[in-house]
């Protein structure tokens, strides 16, 4: 992919340090002491962590680290309890304390994840420091009333903050680029008929959506694609807007847009598709999700899934999980599976847009940067780093291959109309979007 | 797909069966008792089997259905003996009586089996007869020996048989059809540049073939794209045949054709791709073989495992397994993973060929009957009438749904010269086969 670079972050970010001189240290004596135990911890972190080429400035102004040459950030830590904290769980506070303002990074933000995420052996992210505060780990669970305190934990902080960083429909999930360097807007379109076709919809069919957004797809299908849609989720910011749009539009006549859970979906469709939800459904519920699926889906249905994912099986990290998506927990392709094997539903593609992830946030982090006034009125400073970091470290897991994206389409095992090949994915589509009702 | 129909089978099939008047019946008080007993056992497995429309006559002449109307076929039980292993296991036991004529099948024999799949409810299929017969249904394992026992009883039953029925290039697994009415021929070239494509083959790297068949795969990757192979078999017949091809088309210096297990691969190399070899290697073996590509694919380099399939785990049939395939058990794509999950490797793309495969079978099937006399003169009717079992058995699974075909394509998890869509897989190829080495 090309690397365009978002502007580097945090660059103006230098504190007042006094370097100590080494005949003031002998004066510390019991400074000094404690720090040599704090030394012995941080360097023993670093060790677990792989070493990244960073230099650690600690709050007195001693400076640490393994490669004085070619360090790609310096990391001040401003106290001894961020310290502390750090070196017992990296995963976990790393983002808090950052958050915080107790650790500050000098260098380009991006750059700094790249460097500690390529070396960070993976067997040690998912373990470092779980022992200790195994009993704090249970990621919060998805039951119903549980799902709803989730969501509304990230999805009703307010529309309008979206509206500075998402594209113009407001798309909060994976665009679809048919070349690197195609628009956000038009990348989130593209997304929405990729996906559209994929589903072969026909003019007068019944669609299911489960976990709407802002309605940007439910819009699409009904619009482009003449379908009607019943279009569930439980963020009630997200449906308020949603039905705001429909009416504005006209489309509240095709769409209905219900504030609740998947499981409570009822009904038969031609269509049952989902962009975005399963992150929060839980490996838990995966078989519920697919008795839901088998329950509402017509004989000749199709049926997508649209998903962040992992190459193996592993809790989201810790502070992502506990600050930005309680109950998240992306699958592995294995765990998927456990939404369609057990109804005996055909799998007939699957397709990886790791990449186009990655270009989707470079987007929404550059708008937030360039947003990042309006976002401070908004809220206070430790929202606005923790959102920068949210995005930042996203974007370098998509990047680095520590998430994927799956497009995972399905229909049931005896279902024979489905396309010959994939073919016709990839031609042009024969008339532009709004002429294309009852064409297609 | 197009539902071109192969010629009818069979239809000439039918005994000289004396119909027995009510009053021999009476005369016949000792028979008529066991036989009642046995119609309750069959009439007790033709429920268990979900009552498919079909007529049975048994070997006194007697007429046996719950469908008096619009049955598909008429089954003739020849004796007392075939009854009582029919209702024990008529999974196993079905293609074994039918292989030995003391069960015929009076009508297509196409219609017949998938007549009976549509009806046969899955648990049943993967249960009945099976606690019984549990000792008795251990899969061959595939220890290397075991392996190597397990692929001889397949593959090495003589060149010429397959010549009859298979393609010019002698390619055993499915092809690929641009268009449902392509031929066998092009639709092979078709899969095998398909195949090449998805792993972006360049001139001058190395690939390594996993289980090569007759060699068609790796003389086609060394003409076209002008990279060497290491192609491994166990099947001794197969490798002799593919090293004279390489020769005799004077690309032996490019392939190296061993008769050696895919778990002594040695070496490094730019791809890894194997075709129609995981159905052999077991559910149990898929760590291992993960752990062979993670130890010889490069950083940069690119996978690909192309092998039927299933929704969800079960074993392969029980008569394809003990008299057609020894030790094989396709898996399902959840079993897959345990290949790539373990390894951090991505998978980039799954696409579904199940109707690709049942076109294929069409083709075989169709030459096989076409040939039939050739076959018969070289082995007794009960092979001739087992691999006709087979071959439309297999087409009928791929038709309705029960067997998949995978074609799974991977890469190292922070590979990041990936495509950036797929698109270019459904483009035109710029030079025609033969002119393309070194223009890709």
């Amino acid at each position: 992919m090309r690397q365009e670079r978002v502007e580097p972050l945090s660059k103006a970010i230098s504190g007042d340090f006094n370097y100590l001189a080494p005949a003031e240290e002998q004066r510390q004596a019991f400074g000094n002491m404690v720090f040599a135990t704090e030394k012995m911890l941080l360097a023993r972190m670093m060790r677990a962590i792989g070493n990244p080429p960073v230099q650690i400035v600690l709050w007195n102004g001693q400076k640490i680290s393994n490669h004085d040459e070619n360090t790609v950030a310096r990391i001040f830590i401003h106290d001894r309890g961020a310290l502390l904290k750090l070196v017992t769980d990296p995963e976990l506070y790393f983002g808090e304390l950052y958050s915080a303002q107790r650790i500050e990074v000098q260098g380009d933000l991006l750059d700094f994840l790249e460097a500690v995420y390529r070396v960070w052996p993976l067997a040690t992210q998912d373990k470092i420091g779980k022992k200790l505060l195994a009993p704090f780990y249970d990621v919060r669970r998805n039951t119903l009333p549980g799902a709803r305190r989730n969501i509304h934990h990230h999805y009703d902080i307010g529309n309008d903050f979206y509206k500075l960083w998402l594209d113009e429909r407001m798309v909060y999930t994976c665009a679809y680029f048919p070349n690197p360097d195609t628009n956000l807007e038009d990348a989130q379109i593209a997304k929405l008929d990729h996906v559209c076709r994929k589903l072969r919809l026909q003019p007068g069919e019944k669609v299911v959506e489960a976990g709407c957004g802002w309605g940007a797809l439910a819009l699409h299908m009904a619009k482009h694609y003449g379908v009607t849609v019943a279009a569930y989720n439980i963020s009630s910011e997200q449906v308020a807007f949603a039905r705001q749009r429909a009416h504005t539009e006209g489309l509240d006549g095709q769409i209905e847009f219900i504030e609740d859970d998947y499981r409570n979906v009822r009904g038969e469709f031609d269509a049952f598709v989902s962009i975005g939800m399963l992150e929060h459904v839980g490996t838990d519920h995966y078989r519920e999700l697919g008795a839901v699926i088998d329950r509402c889906l017509k004989d000749n249905g199709r049926g997508l899934i649209h998903s962040i994912g992992l190459n193996y099986p592993r809790p989201m990290d810790a502070w992502t999980e506990r600050h930005i998506f309680p109950g998240a927990c992306p699958p592995s392709l294995a765990q998927m599976m456990q939404i369609f094997e057990p109804f005996d539903f055909s799998v007939l593609d699957v397709e990886n847009l790791r990449l186009h992830y990655a270009r989707t946030l470079e987007h929404w982090l550059q708008r937030y940067e360039n947003n990042i006034g309006r976002v401070t009125e908004m809220f206070d400073a430790k929202f606005v780093r923790a959102w920068r970091l949210y995005l930042a470290g996203s974007l370098t897991a998509f990047k680095n291959g520590g998430m994927q994206l799956f497009q995972v389409t399905f229909a049931r095992a005896d279902h024979n109309q489905i396309p010959w090949t994939r073919q016709y994915l990839y031609e042009p589509q024969r008339t532009p979007p709004g002429e294309r009702h009852g064409n297609l």
